[in-house]
């Protein structure tokens, strides 16, 4: 009944739906959803038209369609990603009033890491990161973090697959990546320099909750500043986002 | 294709599953989840699996069923909701630390004020918002503001609908709101007492983006407290956010 005769499911059609949209595409017209969802144009516009009438899509004035406040506001409201950013916001502010480049919140998310927040210094050096953005797990101070204390399986399987080298300091080498990755577990954080860009440099220490590690915090620094005051910042952060998890009542 | 023999919809269906989940609620049994979003077990059992497979929802260790973070990706990415949210948020961090109650932005969403970000004071007065919380709109500092500057039609049947009594000084009456909204629309800035709880006062002021009302900008004060030093705040950070919003290239 869900499935078209294709077999392509009207969830995965609405998925691609969503889908179509991005950061630098937030409105679109009904026909460009069609080509870039792979839909035809009579499928397109019968799903869009309830999409608009659930609140998951919405059309401006022109008739262009974007999405809407509706699926923000599910998205987040039983999401455990809001309560984590929620609890890590006003320990992030403290490590971003102390440091002032960026600072940054991410969990592991299909394998890589994904940003939740960032706060960042008009100021503040080069970054690409992005909330919402997604980084590999073996170059980007938070991924290493997050691999570090990841399932053994996915361990073993990012080890076994090519690293890629994203900026001069990636770790490509597997032995050397795995070392790493011991010395997180061991020392509780990692400096990352030029893992992503020459100029700099990630420091990431793990935020646990109920004794898993469930996010990274990390800052990102001009390469030629020193980490330790940002470690600091991080470790005293972290503490706080889980003294506040477990405390929640909510 | 997409309508059971009911003429319920897939989309309708997936609406109340992710729906079933809340503030208070983000971890669901299967059947939970099919009783609250009243579908047959077995639709409840099918559907899930796929929103599983598409990383809608995701399963715990205990097979309990929560939304997933790609559900969250996906409704920000491409979402205005975290644009303003971005734009926002270094400049609710300076009121914040000027006036360290709770500073707020909210956007009118199906005729009430959905709060997109709150920035707390672990020592702030009473506040009963929460982000994704949403406030009527003749009853609130921000839904004021957002009223004042809505489609006449909208106020009109605000206006004509009963006013429903919410803290001690909400106004009920239709004359009095209508001049509560000329003055918000001639002045800029609304002061609105007790509107939602007899401790706290509303202060609010719009943001404009290419010259349309598209937020609201407001802080809770304890009742007590002069409002003057928080409207110098918010009408300071209300043009910054517009000076953001209008020279971003994302």
């Amino acid at each position: 009944m869900a499935n078209s005769a294709s077999g392509d499911s009207v969830i995965g059609r609405v998925m691609r739906i969503i889908d179509s949209f991005s950061e630098d595409r937030t409105v679109q017209t009904v026909s460009e959803i069609g080509r870039r969802a792979r839909l035809p144009p009579s499928t397109a516009h019968r799903m869009i038209g309830e999409l608009v009438a659930n609140g998951i899509l919405e059309r401006d004035a022109e008739h262009r369609v974007r999405l809407g406040m509706r699926l923000w506001e599910l998205a987040l409201r039983g999401s455990t990603a809001l309560k984590l950013r929620q609890a890590a916001l006003p320990y992030m502010e403290r490590v971003q009033s102390a440091i002032r480049e960026h600072t940054q919140l991410a969990v592991l998310e299909q394998e890589e890491a994904l940003c939740l927040e960032q706060l960042s210094d008009p100021n503040a050096g080069a970054n690409a990161t992005r909330i919402t953005g997604r980084l590999p797990l073996h170059a980007s101070s938070s991924g290493l973090v997050l691999l570090a204390h990841a399932d053994a399986r996915l361990r073993e399987r990012v080890l076994a697959a090519p690293l890629r080298r994203v900026g001069p300091g990636t770790i490509t080498d597997p032995s050397r990546l795995r070392r790493t990755l011991d010395e997180i577990r061991r020392v509780g954080r990692v400096v990352a320099p030029a893992s992503i860009e020459e100029v700099s440099t990630g420091v990431a220490v793990p935020v646990r909750s109920a004794g898993a590690v469930i996010a990274a915090l990390s800052v990102v620094l001009p390469r030629e500043r020193p980490p330790g005051a940002a470690i600091e910042e991080l470790v005293v952060a972290a503490r706080g986002i889980e003294r506040s998890l477990s405390t929640s009542t909510r």
